[in-house]
Formats: structure tokens, sequence, C-alpha cells
């Protein structure tokens, strides 16, 4: 069921796969999109040139964030001297949480969103975190914003108007990569490799997963043309 | 009971009598305390001083966040143009939630120390709402950190070992003003005006319900000496 036309949504857009097919489902709902697109530091900031056109291509105003965060660099994602994991494709989510968890980042940034939501009386905020596959992170769990959703509707002014949805949490990578092709994501201009290189480095896990899903999907990543 | 000597607690501090008195409580527990202290454009820049100095004092160690985020300029509290609300004391709380009100604040302050303490491995986070003086806000009540902390539990590496605490959200002023002179709070420094003056205005909601703390404590407050 379509969104009324005048519902906002904030939508949290790194400029990845996910994020992007958010964007461009949200925009299919018929929200009126904010994109909300945070920098913390994360060695790929490759990907916010990604944000910055992908809002771009789909007419949605972009705000762009800054955090400054000490405690980051515990992350292998944050801190450049931590090496990269180069997982077996077959072991990726069976390890526990991986090096590459960033603390609290998906609490942190559905609160930065849920704030705008808050501010501009929007009635949803959404993101693209996704448990099916990659279990690792325990912010990509459903559990989890099923627990922050209740949690928002008794500390904001919004209250249950603000709706945390994510839509891909069930999806596998390949069902995500045919959602996006349905929904036309510009997806030659997503950035997922967690490596701050030119192009995929194709041996992160997220380049592996990413990948996967391609092949699974049956076509190939545009990205990589 | 206080907590074990190895037990970490990332404490919410914005120099004001509620945070210092936090910071002061959780070192009483036996916590092994770091300071977070977060600008977020508020007009009172001046507490940030307080923070400093009480940090200082307590021998805690401080860290600074800067967030610049455009849409809090709905907020009174942040955007100087806006008139700070001067209510009646006996009607502070009672007329729904004030323009004082930051979109999300205390879900997005105890996100940033949740960040934290899953990356220190700390076991708790600390903050100072209350309720029973001002219940204005929705981010004071204690639902909300019900909440919260089941999301926290779900959604971070720590699990259910981070625990939220919020020591004075069913206090008065006038009990939180008794605890901070028993636990030696250097209440001659801490900051509570929402006007960026340099002394306390004595007219917004804020002064009128810390004056009136004291009033009912039964002593002087150090600050205005």
């Amino acid at each position: 069921m379509p969104a009324k036309k005048a519902e906002k949504a904030i939508v949290l857009l790194s400029g990845g796969l996910d994020s992007s097919t958010c964007l461009y489902w949200a925009k299919s709902r018929g929200y009126s999109c904010r994109a909300l697109c945070i920098s913390y530091g994360q060695r790929h900031s490759r990907e916010l040139e990604s944000a910055r056109k992908i809002a771009k291509l789909a007419g949605v105003p972009l705000t762009h964030v800054k955090l400054g965060l000490p405690w980051l660099a515990v992350s292998s994602l944050v801190n450049s001297k931590k090496k990269l994991p180069d997982t077996a494709l077959s072991k990726i989510g069976s390890g526990g949480i991986p090096g590459t968890y960033v603390p609290g980042r998906n609490l942190l940034f559905a609160s930065l969103a849920v704030s705008w939501a808050d501010a501009e009386n929007a009635s949803a905020v959404i993101l693209g975190p996704n448990a099916l596959d990659y279990s690792g992170y325990p912010d990509c769990r459903p559990e989890f914003y099923r627990a922050l959703s209740a949690a928002v509707s008794k500390g904001t002014a919004g209250g249950a108007k603000i709706k945390i949805l994510t839509p891909l949490i069930r999806m596998s990578k390949a069902q995500i990569a045919r959602l996006a092709r349905k929904l036309r994501v510009p997806l030659e201009y997503t950035w997922t490799c967690y490596a701050g290189g030119a192009r995929p480095c194709g041996h992160c896990d997220a380049c592996k997963l990413r990948g996967k899903g391609f092949a699974e999907a049956g076509f190939a990543d545009p990205a990589l043309k």
C-alpha cells in the first residue's frame, strides 16, 4: 500500500547496494524522502561519493553528518591499521561478531535519523540492515529493530507515529539484487567494498557477499563493468 | 551494592546539576568512569566549561563530541532566534512538550554513550533524566529507558551486559540537591540555565526548577554565590 503523498521518510543512505535499494523502495512507496549520509571515519569513505550521486539521481535531498568518535577505532572498518577479514564465503556469519563490527553503529545511525524524523514530523525512518546473509552483526537482527521501535515510540514527540522500517532485513543478497533491478536503482554507482580502493577489492566479506548475491540473482553486477 | 572495581561506566556529563550528580553517584558506586560531553549547538554552551571543570575535579577523563545536526534548529534550546519559555513555576510540565525539547536528544545521547560502552566493554551507561519535576519531555520518562535497555541488549556486542542507569529519574529536584551535597558534588561549578549569559538568568524554566529544588532542600545554591 503506497504511503499518503504527504508522508515523509528519513532514509539512511551509505551509497551501498542495500541502502540505495531502500531509498528507491521508499520512493516507490510514495514517501517524500530525505537521505541521511553519515561519515564516522569509515575506511571506505569512497561510499559517500556514491551516496551523493545516488541521492542526486533519485532527486532526494541529502544531509551529510560527520561524527568524530574516537572509540570507533576498535573496529577494522574504521581503523586502517587493523586487517580487514578475508573470510571464506561459506564461513561468513558463522564466526561470531566480526572485527568489522562498529560498536553500536546502527543504534546510533537510527537514532540520528529518528532525531531528524522527530524534528521534521516524518513518519518513517528507513534503513537497510540484512540479517539473512550476514548474521554476525547484532545490530542487523529483526529483534533489535522491534525493540528500538518500542523505545522510539516512548521517547520522542512523534511517538508511535515514527515507524522504523527495514524492508530488506529478511531478504537474501540475491533477492536484494533482483529488487534493486526492478526498482531501477542505478547499481553502477553503488559502492559496497570495505576497502578504500578505486575499485572493489573482491576479497573483503562485503565484496564476496555482493558477488554471491548477483551470481545467484543470475545477472552481472553493473558496478563491476 | 558497589560495582566491582573493574567495571567501567560511561557517564553523560553536561555540566548541569543532574549529570554532575550522576557522575559522583557513579564514582560512589565504584565504577571506573569516563565522561561524555556533547555539543549539539545548544545556546547554553557555557555548560561545556562546567563539564570540563567537573570532570577534572572528579578525576575522570572526558571526551567531547561535537554534533552538527541542522534539523535541531527547530528547538529553542538550539536556535537563539526562538524565544525561551518563561513559564510560571506551577505550570512547568503541564503544557505538553515545551519548545526547548530537542528532537530525539536523549535517544541520541544514550546511543553515543552505548556505542562507547560497547567499544570499551563497559557495563553501564549512566545519565540524569528526571521525570518527576519535569514531565514535559518524552525522553525523560522511565518507560523510554526500559524500552531502550531492551533494544541495547539486542543490538550491541555487549548485549544485556550494558545497563542503562538513570539514578535520578524518580527524584525531585530537592532530593537531587540533597544527594549532590551528600556526594560532595562541586555544585558551585555546575551550570543549569538555558540562556547563554555569564550568570544564570533566573527566569528560564531550568533556573526556576533548580531554584525551587534548592529552596525545598533548605540550603542555598552554591552556584549563585
